[in-house]
């Protein structure tokens, strides 16, 4: 498996494909893969002339109590897996070439950033858009790759690719479940049987509100209140139906929204999401009434 | 002369001469061009096969009290000077295809962004970065050119180009003055000849500065004080003497160090600076002592 560890040589492969007019696809990853990064790696595969998969576990997104140290890493296996797929290159810069000791720029996506998981990682997002442009600059890819699972980062990097006029068409992919449910996430392996099995409650109460909202409710309310019973025994961050661009709550289901949970099993912070889209969101327009008649004088 | 105003098709013209291995140079300028902006644009004809002129009065680096809505516009005179210059293309998007009402991402370069014109203008930097950023973005540059008098634009944008990982190569020119020594500045236009005058006092200050520092005087102080004195009269922002790159004052000139000023003349903020290279930085390795042996059962 072809591996670079350097920016500037990446910049080269790169721009050596580009001139060769090649299409490039980028599948950023923090290694330890699982089938969710498959079905991405498989999508570039299928869709891009070459595809890049990005290794790094990026320091910039962990705040000091949490997990940098001892997330998972198996770089081995990792290159064995992206080579079976049909991926190209690996891309794997150390933390000191992309952190130098005097780094101080940072890509803040307003207010996408602060809600959901925002609240108890305030400097999370912050550190996935900045190494996400980054990867941009360094990869230039045509497409880059994301998981559904992680939603309000797909939504913040939509957002950032749009605001940075950044030219990367973004793709997002289907969470990818075990068989019981639980949603593929490279934290699962910290989870012990028992905690295991309470997690399943997350993804169970997910696509029971799916059911709800395919059979055609619409209040918020009615979505969320069985999910918060059916939750009532975990440690949960939020419970959240918010507009799927904006990440902002709604009362009621139009355009496309996603309900999301955060949750703390023992040790394992663990989230999940379900996303629907209930068709076209009605325009604000004031609707014509009694006391609304609009007359010639009036603006 | 051949303007282009919409990005998709800005980026996919440099697309162009990037397969047609044409190298490109950026000027980004706000318009109202000077002989200031004619020696990058000179710099970039010179160096680059293209050479790309931005105009764009960016809202994002203004604050609400400042000069947005006077600050000079000639568009067509700008247009004439470009084109006899021999540079190829103007980019002039509108403010509202480059911020939506949505609009949330910002390029923050932290410490950087806070000293000096941080100080009374605390959103300006990060509203330059983010707009170069986006220019970046979409003329895809080999080279980009500033002007030195935007002392720590330079600083800042060379800084973001490096921890974002850009690939453009940042050239800054010297500072333009005037026969008399004022920099050339579009902000000029706003004084009257009362003003002007006073206005000078500053760059006087500045040259002689430099000349006692090319005399071999190392002590920040000796510097600062004759700089003040000769200001005393005039409604400073700051005198500052820094780091080139850092932007941090400095008591002894060692390295690469700005000599920079911010005053109000009337209702007309002007900024100017010189900088001067000392020669290399002394390494601060600690020098044997007395003190400090240092013993096998140390560390």
């Amino acid at each position: 498996m072809k591996v670079i560890r350097d920016a500037e040589e990446m910049r080269r492969w790169s721009r050596g494909q580009l001139a060769a007019r090649r299409s490039i696809g980028l599948v950023p990853t923090m290694g330890a893969l699982h089938a969710g990064h498959t079905s991405l790696v498989d999508a570039s595969v299928a869709a891009d002339d070459v595809t890049v998969v990005s290794i790094f576990v990026n320091p910039a997104q962990f705040a000091p109590h949490e997990d940098y140290e001892t997330y998972p890493r198996d770089f081995d296996e990792d290159c064995a897996k992206v080579e079976t797929l049909g991926g190209t290159l690996i891309y794997a810069p150390t933390a000191e070439s992309m952190y130098s000791k005097d780094y101080a720029t940072y890509v803040e996506v307003e207010r996408l950033q602060e809600g959901l998981c925002g609240g108890a990682r305030p400097h999370f997002f912050r550190g996935v858009a900045t190494v996400v442009a980054k990867l941009f600059n360094t990869v230039l890819p045509d497409r880059a790759y994301f998981g559904e699972k992680d939603g309000q980062q797909a939504a913040i990097i939509r957002r950032m690719v749009r605001d940075l006029e950044f030219g990367v068409e973004i793709v997002t992919m289907p969470t990818v479940r075990e068989a019981d449910g639980l949603a593929m996430s490279s934290r699962n392996a910290y989870l012990s049987p028992g905690e295991r099995e309470r997690a399943l409650s997350i993804s169970r109460a997910l696509l029971e509100a799916r059911e709800t909202l395919e059979a055609g409710e619409r209040k918020a309310e009615r979505i969320l209140a069985p999910v918060r019973k059916a939750l009532s025994s975990l440690e949960i961050d939020y419970i959240a139906l918010v507009d799927a661009d904006e990440l902002t709550p709604v009362d009621r289901i139009e355009g496309r929204v996603m309900l999301a949970i955060a949750a703390q099993i023992g040790k394992t912070r663990l989230i999940d999401n379900i996303q629907f889209d209930a068709g076209r969101k009605k325009e604000s327009v004031p609707k014509p009434s009694k006391t609304s008649r609009v007359g010639p004088t009036e603006r």
